[in-house]
């Protein structure tokens, strides 16, 4: 079987993430190609040799460069800051590799617009790690959705809150640069979410919100920075096929450690979901006998797309990092010329179209169509 | 013990709530004064006397006029239509007696504000039936933000969402008549509890929409009439106190019967809440010793306002019955000069301001602030 | 309509709901008499009369023989500590009187007998206050199981646990005494479930624990008292219908308000309940099509039993009070000639018969057979 | 470093899952060894070689003997039916390997004792899968325990049920072999989990039952067997610190599937814990302020034991698999000289004891010590 060279660049949270999907993936999925952990570029030698060596790739190198040139990397993942992720990019792409890149696509629309151009121009094969969509739970409910079976759609709710910069003690860091948010950094999750099962966006009203706005320098330090970007949006919603909605988003929200949520309400029955609990779907059907009407609890099993693999018994539930090794297998079968990943380039460039969209309603303080943006 | 005699107007759904909660009161909870269930009034002699005689009423009549005059009548409950809520509320109040209004206040802001002039220049008690806010859970919660326990609040997302017009079959009534739709009839319910835990809301940005655009004119009829009248709204929130945040609210949510839902977010902590187990209150607060964070869910109990009277035992739980029991307690204390009932007109109209406020909105397609309309 | 007066000797925790659900019931159900609060005895004259007068009786006694033997008394309500159910109840069965017996029916089981046959061969009508069996979603389970929905009885699994003695420096009170224990108070809730949706129980195995062997004599004091009865206890179940089980019983399992809970399995699916959430009920049916098999959450509405005269509206909630209301309206009607209410003595005679088979089982540290007690 | 050679007998449902926790777990944790998937045995060479290509062993074989003589194999990972552990274990002990070894440890007591034996006197590492004991939530619970902090465990109800042969028409099949049964293979894992929170069992009650005692001798044959393995167990426990309880095991329970839950009730607090939310634990403090009483929601981050490596943040949850990758990371280290895995054969041993003794207890009708098994 054919051999595919994996590249990665850069071995944080995510990247970390992505050497773990690839180093599981060929055990879990038949798949078409052999990946190999072939090299791994990092801020310098030492780094990029440490995490080689505890992730298992068999080279490293401190240039990123070397590895977008390298002739046995034939994918190269990216898991490194926004701002990188444009320079990255086009340059696999002029090499003609097949690109992985994390979420968002890059830190401006106009750059996500670039690499979309480069990516479509080349024809290689594009990936972006938007992994809560490789749920089985979420197939299942895209699929319920598509089928017809709840009707068509009339509305979407969503949110996705975390509390990790709730705390206004917590220092000014990466996150706080301008460009960043929460918007970008949780909001487009839902919004990746809104667009699955939802379909187009045609316009947006939306309000950001800094609410911390100053922060520390440095943990417990006196002097304080200020902080542009938002902690908080909510947002108005109108879908091209008529749906309408809202979602939320903040960083802020005490408690929450990962309520990526949605109620998606249709004309004959409706979704219930929260990330917190991703091996499970609520649905409700419209027309259950009287007296018998309720959401019924779907747990994940192995007649839902993907579980299978992962154990032939119902309800033993898979976990984050199993969501990234079944969006790995899509971009390995895609590599190996069997369908296409999703979401792609041009999927991640209209999420964050809306993205665009949300800020520039919100500056402008009216609604915007996604068309002029 | 004083007598104060009960004049209720109206004995259909929220009617029957009324009779049921006056009949109760004594019984639960140790009251300055005695309610009579004095009069009744319904829409002709013999439906007035038949539910006169099943609540137990002393006395009925087909003309609410005789009701409001009634020197026998102290209070006059109006539980009618909303378009009568206007005269019915004046004629009593020009007679000195004590108003009690199903919600919403009236048919438009304008004649709210009508009432509300009336009531204060004459100094009657009044009470508009927001009951959820009677609940010992929401008393909990709103103790739990005022006292700072969960900080400044940050943000509230709301929603109020049931499925009494889901199907597209169900045919035109009443509530599609203009001046109605789900903005006023569940949406206020949401914005009551916004505005009691959030305080006063200073701008709004809704979209409010029809999604059953034509109904059948009666059960399985061919000919359709055209709905004006909202089935869904989504709205923006900012609060005076710096706060933001949404709300959503429809009648057409398959699958959802009492949906009235909010999480709240303040800076040292959290709360959420959902109407369909209202004898809980999940509480987050922030500085939990590590490894042990996590919500914490709270149960009735007499350690809550007003649950005790009901039951000596935590768990066993009120119904929504009961909340009007716990309604009309406030609202017999205040004619017997103790306290003052919460909401009364005055707050009652306050809330309908940010309905006219979301519905202007929503025409005008941006936002609006509340001081100005 | 036909007056029944009530006589209620008893005015603390359980005789205050007696008192509240004659007085509400007219008004909720469409009764077939008009039952009249006649006359209140309690432990002396005064007691009685400020309960007579808080809770709505005409008259009151401090002495409950001159109540049972009141010409206008047509139902005797005993909601007296257990060792006086037996005196009570056959003085009123002697005069002919309708008794309506607080749970457990007796002190022991000799004493339940003595009042069954005394009720039996006067032919009076008689009721027990296992509240808990009134509930809609109750009547729904009963009906799910009895109509065959979800196949044969294959399992049940129950309990119920509180923890109002969870506290081993809360004071021995008239729980500790010798007769009582949670078997007895809690436990024959547990069982009277049990029996009404699995049938009779032929046999069981069970094992009784003092946790807090002494308890202060007062709040606060250094002096302990030996305490004897059962804190906790744990019991296997055979039903005569070949199905099998067990259920535990606590009144010292810190944390619980009102876990009154059963998890029933049969041949083609199973139920899941939970007092602590009694408007709901979770059902499963076996054969939903593949992918969509889950456990339905169904919410309490008017297409149960007697749900509607409470509210119209689905998802609004009854609360303990009402299970209360419910009960009584049924005793009502049975006192009218419409019906039998359930349960009465005898079945409440056949759950302390279960209750006494456990406590020699553990005492024996065997099974002992149901028919051999 | 070291590399420690991995030999797997057995590819199916748990033979898959060793080969992917050792394949995944050098990339989640910082090994003191790296472990080698050096060798698959299966039925065959030819199912063997397709499982090793699949998985990603480097050598494969039909004969398992060849496998445990193999001088580069240092752990025998034994996942095979039970009949078959003993004769492989000792084999692989007598060559002084390190075993690991599939639940439950035998399919007899007698064999689980011949291997605990030879394991102990020759001194290798055992391990056992019960992998559930390794969920961080599982550790925490532990941790809450044993340090006391919701005081003196006074009981535990446990319960694991499943519905994978609740259709009659299921065949009989090698679960329904003698020696088989649900106290085997689901009952020791609520077993294992009552040992490790509530410490040693001294005796048992337990009651077994064949719920469909014929099965057809293939899917939709006519022709039927007869089974005599148990569907359904229940059981009282006595614990040897004084504790009591109870647990439920079944795997004809209609809609569970993976009801593996218990509640431990202490004397200052309680835990309820359900793997079909197996990243959540709720914990009961006592001594809470007053109205702020209840259970929390504790959600799995990297605060507790083992999460972290698998991700940084909190309530990106981990799955089945991931359990599998903790096991045998405390496998490896204990090959490395670092600590001790837990459960060894001893523990297992214990397990299948307690095992025995609810069967011979549910044989004899009666109470059967431990000490006497």
């Amino acid at each position: 079987m054919r051999s595919v060279g994996i590249g990665l660049i850069g071995s944080g949270f995510m990247g970390r993430a992505h050497a773990l999907a690839f180093r599981m993936v060929g055990g879990v999925f038949a798949l078409p190609v052999t990946p190999e952990l072939e090299l791994l570029a990092d801020i310098n030698e030492q780094v990029a040799a440490e995490a080689a060596s505890a992730l298992g790739f068999k080279r490293s190198t401190g240039d990123w460069q070397t590895l977008v040139s390298d002739p046995q990397v034939d994918i190269v993942a990216i898991a490194t800051p926004n701002a990188l992720h444009k320079p990255m990019a086009l340059s696999a792409i002029a090499q003609g590799k097949a690109v992985y890149c994390e979420k968002p696509l890059a830190a401006t629309l106009a750059e996500a617009g670039e690499m979309l151009q480069a990516a479509e121009a080349a024809g290689v094969t594009t990936l972006v790690g938007f992994n809560y969509l490789q749920n089985p739970m979420i197939a299942l409910a895209r699929e319920i959705v598509h089928s017809g079976e709840i009707g068509e759609v009339i509305s979407f709710r969503g949110i996705h809150a975390e509390d990790y910069m709730a705390d206004a003690a917590k220092p000014y860091d990466w996150r706080c640069e301008p460009g960043g948010g929460v918007l970008e950094d949780l909001g487009s999750h839902i919004l990746s979410l809104a667009r699955y099962l939802g379909g187009d966006i045609s316009s947006v009203c939306g309000r950001l919100r800094t609410v911390h706005k100053w922060r520390p320098v440095g943990l417990g330090a006196s002097e304080l920075r200020e902080v542009t970007v938002d902690d908080q949006a909510d947002c108005l919603l109108d879908f091209a096929n008529g749906a309408s909605g809202s979602f939320s988003t903040s960083w802020v929200a005490c408690g929450r450690k990962m309520q990526l949520a949605f109620e998606l309400v249709g004309s004959k029955g409706a979704l219930d979901y929260t990330q917190e609990r991703f091996n499970e779907l609520k649905l409700y059907a419209a027309n259950q006998p009287k007296g018998r009407e309720g959401f019924k609890l779907i747990t994940a099993g192995p007649d839902h797309p993907n579980y299978g693999p992962f154990c032939p018994a119902p309800g033993h539930q898979i976990g984050f990092n199993d969501l990234k090794v079944i969006e790995v297998k899509a971009l390995l079968e895609a590599v190996a010329g069997l369908g296409e990943p999703y979401p792609d380039f041009r999927e991640a460039w209209e999420i964050q179209r809306v993205v665009e969209a949300v800020r520039r309603s919100s500056t402008a303080g009216q609604w915007i169509r996604i068309e002029d943006v």
